[in-house]
């Protein structure tokens, strides 16, 4: 009889492979998941190797399309970042997988969910807390926690040893000396060599990105048209391309091809740790950018300061934290929807070697900007003698400030 | 007898000799100041311009070493950015400029200031607000917003009209068809050709950066040192610069020389109106970076939030809406400085053709980050199994929310 | 021909019937308007008084319904207060009254709207900017800040013989040493003997309390339902009221009995200068007490937490500016509705001389609480494990802060 | 061979008498620690239990001049308070009496802290943060979430047997069908027949509160004198406290005598589960309504909205989480600090069966307050012109947004 029917998140890697051998050694029944948000990937190969090995059935589900229209969109219309650098590309995708493998294995009848993530990182929080809020009832096992898993296979050495007894085939090319993650939005880096912070990281580390330098010398100009704060068309030269999943790959494609997105950080994990990590994410950086920019022109400056300040700020904080599935991510995404009604409208832009530029925007819909208000040259619609009184009224309470400094003996006119 | 004295802020321009003269007409005494805060200017010339006009002093004070001291500096340490994008390179002149002509007047005797700023924009606001809170008692005179002035010297050609009769010398140059205003930090650039947002700028614009595509195909790297979130030392291979204004030019000068720091926005006016400004900001953006990054590793995260949050935000904002001398801008700074304790070290840096890259930090003052604790590759000082009854705590919450999801008939396992 | 037709805002008092009055004599077509929001007032007196005058119409509506419904609802639904005292009685009336007051001036082809309120105070910012968000097309007439009226009508003698000059009835009873304003919400005092912030106010001030030691020496016991957030129900012993405006009023009656709600404080306006003011708000503080209640139980904690900190602070913030007709206050509405859905239950209270007490809570909707894990008796479905896991991933940043305090010669253990 | 030398807070108790035994039976060699924090306790009695159950030596400090001084000063400068209701009383003492054990585990030579805290609450998380920031060398031992201890002593009889066993004695007096901690800010009351929520709680609970029908049937005056935020000095008649213990104390008095500080609660701990609390805290109670008035009189406006909005929010939850000796309330408390510099005067209060109130306020170093400018019967010093200015520049924003609106079909003017 079987122990339990465990859905295992499988890539076909090393860890996995050895985690499904062992539980299948261990008396479990496993279904292998493996979801596809964008990855460079050999799928056939490895549903081949997970039946293989001894998996009852492997499944694998296409969830692009939902990865940019529930995470991706999202993020864009808040301008979501993390400790004013990290884009949050692993951070995005992990619900999307996370809801896959429930859905998995409720069909296939699992009892258990588990997955290869370290004990140390943030994707064993992202996935075992989006589990828990799916289905309360499932249970979890995470080997490289379990201390009858990881003292027993403590180390690559205990691992090759195990996979040659059991017959799992191991890739024989040399690995990389760090570990890497990719999605659709980005590819991740981290450990290994990139541990030591004050490295630069290999030049052949990044996969989603041409080297600056090798980025064409002529700057490519394009146009990126919002619904809703929502990018729904890509302009380039006489081409279009609409479709949500299209033109996220499209604007992926310019990112790549001129070497934007490359990000190198030392960010703060939720375990409160400091890690070391480096992103190549080419269009969201600049679909982000272009946002940004179009929101200066037809968001309120209060709604603005607001989102910012609050909303920007603490959804990004939930996706990083893993509390994707919470009742606050919940809230504030119905801030950010709320928000984002009138911010509609094209933006001009150019990437060149490394970089993206925004070089001009417009909006049919908003009234926010109006060239003849703006106009230094004109003053109609426009009493001067009003901002005389602003100034005045804002003053009542800084020459309170300046006075009591006077009688303090601290004059503000001191250095 | 004279009208009174007033302190008039002087460019030797046409709006600020056409406001000299008036004010001379009008029976005032008039003496003119202007700030040296590291724009290029002839100020011989200013100086023998507003004499001959009448004016009965001419006071140019350099100021660029209080500037980058008590204005730049905290902008590095906080971060700090307005709407996402801009570098409030104005905003933090202005507080250094007001201060001293508020010296400047008080030295001559002086009861009213002025200054030629129009009654639409930021400058006015900074500047007025920042004169009341320096010194109550003095009056101000801004002609812009004055219909006795404004009326009678309504557009360009009634000031050429004035200046031919009064004797005003014009620059016979052309005119650029846009404004600009200039400091240490960057050239900005608005009104005119640029009031339509959807234009790019013209490529001749821009004066504190090469064009990227103009920049060496050579990237040039280089590390800035850090104390208490103060860069104190720059280091471009063997050469070494110290001393605050000395290095926050060098590194203005690498900005320059590799196109890095161009920005074009629509940005909010504090007094409710949208504009469009390009800002050239290359030594500023290269700092920020640069210290954005070396927090990554040595401030915690808790106070980052914190400090993100609400201190980098609402002190930006102050600088932005002329609330310098006020009692939340020094209360803000309080924490700002408070939070720098720990930020020490060095990071290494990259330019290339309109981008600064970091590739590398250390910090020899920080226990934040460690090798070991970060490594995927050990376990040392680690249970693992903490991080089970972490990821079981915070789903206390979350478990309850998909269940009662469940119960409410929309589980979270639906799209 | 008239000068313009004004809707004024009319209340029958000395000031506005001077205002009328010196319309007309100007010229201008006035029709008066007067808003039912719960105060109480001799209505037919009023309007007979206007016509008197020489008003062309007296237009009188009766508010109180979409007041509890659009304004006071919302402000319980989130906590509504002001500097963590004001629970801002009249900045809730005021959006309700312009709008009616626009509508009024459509109906009545008005294009001018003219108000009796003072130069100094909140209520003039709260009228002016709601007319402009409500119609930017009609002007604004505001006696108090024309240099031709006030100057003219310098003081209360002046007011009297202009009165006297114009026949405008005068009441003879003696005048309260203090302003005040009524509505359904609260009664507000303030200027006059209240503008010594030191002294006591006057025994006889407060209109909408008893005083406390006069109240019932016996406590009051009742129940409040709530659905998402909003009063549904009153249960008073046997006794049960619904419907919203009746239920408020009986709300507010049993805080009068007992004399639940004065406050008294020192505020900070929104044009810069502090003011004293007295407030009796005896339904709201029940309310608003009783909701908080319930929130305690139905409420998920990161959801209050943001919702305290951004929404209610700055939905409040909006109300006391004058700002309801904002983007952002309907930004943050939208928030307020959301956070609601299920804030579902009964609150029971008490009363005594004074103060209000929650004695007890139940929802049947929410499984935030539940006593079995609540318990400390019990750990049923409960680890107690996990939380050593959870403390100790919690204390990974601590110790590091612990022991760079040792390094640094400053141990937490000294004092 | 000793297994260890603990230091264990012991209360005297049944639980924390069995852990000491327990301990000892198990080989360590035991320390206990009891903090004086202001409880009514007898603790001779319990140095004698302590002894005589094996204990090596039994530490008792009087803690409460620090415990006023560190932690209820600061709590009342920034008006702490968590979920808008709980005054965090036992939140204030536990890293005052954390650092004391600290302090006397070194001196005892112990490596080992131990606690008798159940496994679902706060104090064990508050009490272990403490420890592991104070000290990160030394370890914890918490029974109640030692398998080993709480499968052994499972229930009250398990208990009694082993007290039976080992000779422990036992309060013979009926127990109290909840359990509470005291100290100088308050009593806490929970579990037992409060984990019912929708129950009243025993008349008979309350400890530091005479029940408000039995107060005094006359108020009691007296006033209150702040220094930077901190209290100094209380009258009652002619009567004069000093010295911030003494003053507490009779400010605790004043509370006690008079009802004032009940306060009944559902919260949510910080380990995701609510709970339900009663707490009485008479002088806290006073003292932060007396503070927070001052504040209305003598603090800049903007100060106190970011102070309330970000400092109180995040000072008042980094306590209930037991995060005091944490890197983020040290940058919050020198905000604290910085806030009250001008926060000085004499607040009038009255209390009178269960409740307290403010009755007058002043300060002499604050020029905040100005009753000649807050007058509405004066414009000495003020242009009522300004605020059309003022209000008008407001206006631009709001004008367009009600313009959009009217375009959008839905004008403002609609319910």
């Amino acid at each position: 009889m079987s122990a339990g029917r465990v859905c295992l998140a499988y890539s076909g890697g090393l860890d996995t492979s050895t985690i499904l051998k062992w539980l299948i050694v261990e008396g479990y029944t496993v279904v292998c998941f493996l979801a596809d948000v964008g990855q460079e990937e050999d799928f056939a190969a490895v549903e081949k190797k997970a039946l293989a090995l001894g998996a009852e059935a492997m499944v694998i589900e296409n969830l692009q399309q939902e990865f940019v229209d529930e995470l991706i969109w999202p993020a864009v219309q808040c301008n979501s970042i993390y400790e004013d650098r990290y884009l949050l590309g692993t951070s995005l995708a992990r619900p999307i997988i996370a809801r896959a493998q429930v859905r998995a294995a409720h069909k296939h009848n699992c009892q258990i969910l588990s997955h290869g993530c370290t004990g140390k990182g943030n994707d064993q929080v992202r996935f075992e807390l989006a589990w828990q809020a799916l289905d309360p009832s499932l249970k979890i096992f995470a080997p490289w926690r379990e201390p009858k898993f990881f003292k027993a296979l403590d180390g690559r050495a205990a691992l090759l040893e195990f996979a040659a007894k059991h017959n799992i085939p191991v890739d024989q090319s040399p690995r990389k000396p760090w570990s890497q993650d990719e999605n659709l939005v980005h590819t991740s880096f981290e450990s290994g060599v990139l541990e030591k912070p004050e490295l630069e990281p290999p030049a052949d580390l990044w996969t989603r990105t041409v080297d600056p330098r090798d980025a064409p010398d002529e700057p490519l100009k394009f146009s990126i048209h919002f619904e809703k704060g929502i990018p729904v068309k890509l302009e380039v030269g006489t081409e279009t391309t609409t479709g949500s999943l299209e033109l996220f790959k499209a604007v992926n494609k310019i990112g790549h091809d001129h070497g934007v997105g490359r990000v190198d950080i030392v960010e703060s994990r939720f375990i409160g740790l400091k890690s070391r990590g480096c992103y190549d994410t080419p269009g969201l950086t600049i679909l982000r950018l272009a946002h940004i920019d179009l929101e200066g022109l037809t968001l309120d400056s209060h709604v603005r300061r607001l989102r910012d300040q609050f909303v920007t700020t603490e959804w990004s904080r939930c996706l990083y934290n893993g509390m994707y599935f919470s009742p606050e991510r919940e809230f504030l995404e119905n801030s950010i929807t709320f928000s984002q009604k009138g911010v509609n409208g094209k933006v001009n832009m150019m990437v060149y070697k490394g970089s993206a530029y925004v070089i001009g925007r417009s909006s049919e819909t908003s009234n926010l900007y109006s060239e003849t208000e703006a106009s230094m040259d004109t003053l109609e619609g426009f009493s001067p003698e009003d901002t005389s009184g602003f100034i005045a009224i804002q003053a009542i309470r800084l020459k309170k400030y300046g006075a009591q400094k006077i009688i303090d003996g601290e004059p503000l006119t001191k250095n």
